[in-house]
């Protein structure tokens, strides 16, 4: 960041869109080499997405999670964290544009993920939130644990059955492991809290259009997962559609579910920033990227993560987790460097580790190669791979003193409910005396 | 609850508004006891206010200071727990009302503490947050942090310096310990986070209206306590008077002082609700309670806690410290019983174990009785008292590894910035390349 052009060559610029796995992969990648990067995100934090249902039900609190993205960065002396929005992106004048700022760009790395895709339906969104941000886990960790507040105080048998009522939508994996997490914390975690309602009563409903859950997954293991719900007294309705969700309740098929809760985990839809390419866009708005990971027509501007669509072994999709996107951005990062020396770039081959999902204490799914496995075997493998991966992350040891006790004693570390609890939304509550 | 009025004469209801240290205490005592007791409180966790400070200068997370109130009663089955707000009291009926129900009771703990006080300059509240509750914790930690981020994009050096100066307004030891733990999150946590900026340059400013800090210690101690926080290089100014609050700028005395970060630390009032107790208030909402803590003219009403003003030892005030609500709470459960058992009531009388206040890193100061000490060794007894009262906080374990490891690392484990970013308050930042 000291160099002076009158002493040295200015080295070419990289911005970076977005700090998850892709992007901060990317900028780790160029550590020490001779690139000013800019790495520009919304939020201050990086995040470990794969355990944020762990927050959402109240398993671990947002810092256990999260951890600042200048902090994770602060001796990479050629990186520049800028924490803005980008609004806009201009492959031919080579500008990032956010809400005060421009930056001019040599090279271009976009990595700004998905958000949750409503089929045509964004009026669902605030009836039935998703799970990608962090402030989305607080917001879902506040509606589940008031429904039970909201249940304990309902005046009507009617009301109390809504309140302990929740859907989840979707049953791939972060559907499963939603539907879980409710379901352990109202059968083992909340069970003495109340002294009205039994929560061990509420009814947790998993909704999958398709045939069957864990999609993406071999269908042995889809029909291992299904039986671990049941034990977990998960509700799970295949071939089921979502026709309309209206305040206190969803409608699936024919059926009407009176409910408080609804929690979305059917769809992805890539950042709009990736219709700002200039370049073709699949049904999910991902970009479809060149072999080596650039935008065609612009070989400097690379888009990484759940945002492209990308085939690997001769036509598999690549699906949209954390080792795709990491192995992504290492891999731009290092076609940026062959493009700075003017050689060749180099295609890019998806290499599956394999898969995991978690559903509940000593139950998951795995395949990892031609092993597939469910239960007990595949939840050590789960936790496991998962403590792994959050080494660099300072909390390590917290989480997994938390899981430790969590796994003894049943106990919700950080059952907060934050922001206003005054309002007890689409349930009202006529007089009565206690 | 169990108790069917055929086989058993029903107990008496009490009702107890808030579930701080005071009302939690109350209840506890009642263990076991012939009352059927109803705890109201508008959060649904108990909050360990003492280390307040600590999540609003990112040294530690919400969950960390706080536990569901549902868990901590969880066994005691005596109680039921209500999450919602007390709006009306009505001592001639004997009615607490919330939004939705209204509570009958034979005996009432009244124990909903204070909020801060702005001596009659109400619109400073949004400009100059005050530290009561996790939401202001969270939003100040918002504050500060996004104020560097400020900073860090800032286009002109002036607005630079706003941005990194924090004015906090008040003395007491809630505003000494935000100063030093501003000034240490400065100079040591973020020392090489940025690029642009050094954020060891930050002013932190701490306005004192009278003519020493600490003012209720003993004044050799805010003589110790001023040194200690000059060696944290906070700007301490006493006998200055905030004159005016606006956005982007503090009138102190005839100074103006440019900021976009002012913390409100300079007084608490009563709850509204000590109003509703048809009985004396003094100057700052609090009630004047009888020496037995009942309400004059209701001896079947007890107020504790913040909300009251008393006196001990012939004269001296009740400071508001959890210490003395604890007290009181364990006092007026007491004398419940002896109503209960028609026996009369006993006075209350406060016993002062001592005081402390943290200022920073092996800097404090505490009298305990006739000891007087500052320093490493004050801190060490803060540090000692703060973690064995975590006790029965579940949390504390993790508590303890994050202090030990942040002083080893001046790391700070909790620094997220919740809520909107994209809004840059005050600054207005025009366009510039990077």
């Amino acid at each position: 960041m000291n160099i002076t052009s009158t002493e040295k060559a200015c080295p070419p610029v990289l911005v970076v869109v977005g700090g998850g796995f892709g992007g901060l992969s990317a900028v780790k990648e160029l550590d020490g080499k001779p690139v000013k990067i800019i790495l520009i995100d919304r939020s201050n934090h990086h995040l470990f997405q794969p355990l944020l249902y762990q927050v959402a039900t109240a398993g671990l609190s947002p810092a256990d999670i999260a951890q600042p993205i200048r902090a994770i960065l602060r001796n990479q002396e050629n990186v520049t964290v800028v924490l803005d929005e980008v609004k806009e992106i201009h492959p031919e004048t080579r500008e990032v544009v956010t809400g005060d700022l421009t930056f001019h760009y040599d090279y271009l790395i976009v990595a700004a993920g998905a958000r949750h895709h409503y089929f045509g339906n964004n009026d669902w969104e605030p009836l039935a939130p998703g799970l990608k941000s962090l402030e989305d886990a607080v917001e879902l960790r506040r509606r589940v644990l008031l429904a039970f507040e909201v249940a304990e105080k309902a005046p009507t048998p009617a009301l109390r059955e809504a309140a302990m009522t929740f859907v989840v939508v979707g049953a791939g994996p972060t559907g499963v492991e939603m539907a879980g997490a409710i379901s352990e914390l109202a059968r083992f975690t909340l069970r003495k809290d109340f002294r009205r309602i039994n929560p061990a009563e509420a009814k947790v409903i998993l909704i999958e259009a398709g045939p069957r859950v864990l999609p993406t997954f071999d269908p042995t293991l889809s029909e291992s997962a299904m039986n671990q719900l049941k034990n977990l007294h998960v509700d799970v309705r295949v071939n089921s559609a979502v026709k309309r969700i209206s305040e206190g309740e969803v409608q699936v098929n024919e059926t009407v579910i009176p409910t408080r809760t609804v929690i979305w985990a059917a769809g992805n839809k890539a950042s709009p920033l990736a219709a700002m390419l200039g370049t073709e866009v699949d049904r999910q708005g991902r970009v479809k990227v060149n072999a080596d990971l650039s935008i065609p027509g612009h070989p400097h501007v690379f888009a990484i993560g759940d945002m492209i669509t990308a085939t690997y072994d001769g036509g598999k999709p690549v699906p949209g987790v954390s080792p795709a996107a990491m192995q992504a951005g290492r891999h731009a990062a290092k076609n940026i460097l062959h493009l700075i020396q003017r050689e060749p770039t180099e295609p890019w081959n998806y290499f599956d580790k394999g898969s995991m999902a978690t559903i509940g204490r000593n139950a998951a799914v795995a395949q990892i190669g031609s092993f597939k496995f469910g239960g007990l075997l595949a939840w050590a493998a789960w936790v496991f791979v998962h403590l792994l991966f959050l080494i660099g992350f300072r909390n390590r040891s917290a989480v997994f003193l938390q899981w430790i006790w969590a796994y003894f004693t049943y106990g919700k570390g950080a059952r907060l409910i934050s922001g206003p609890t005054g309002r007890w939304g689409i349930l009202t509550l006529t007089k009565h005396d206690s």
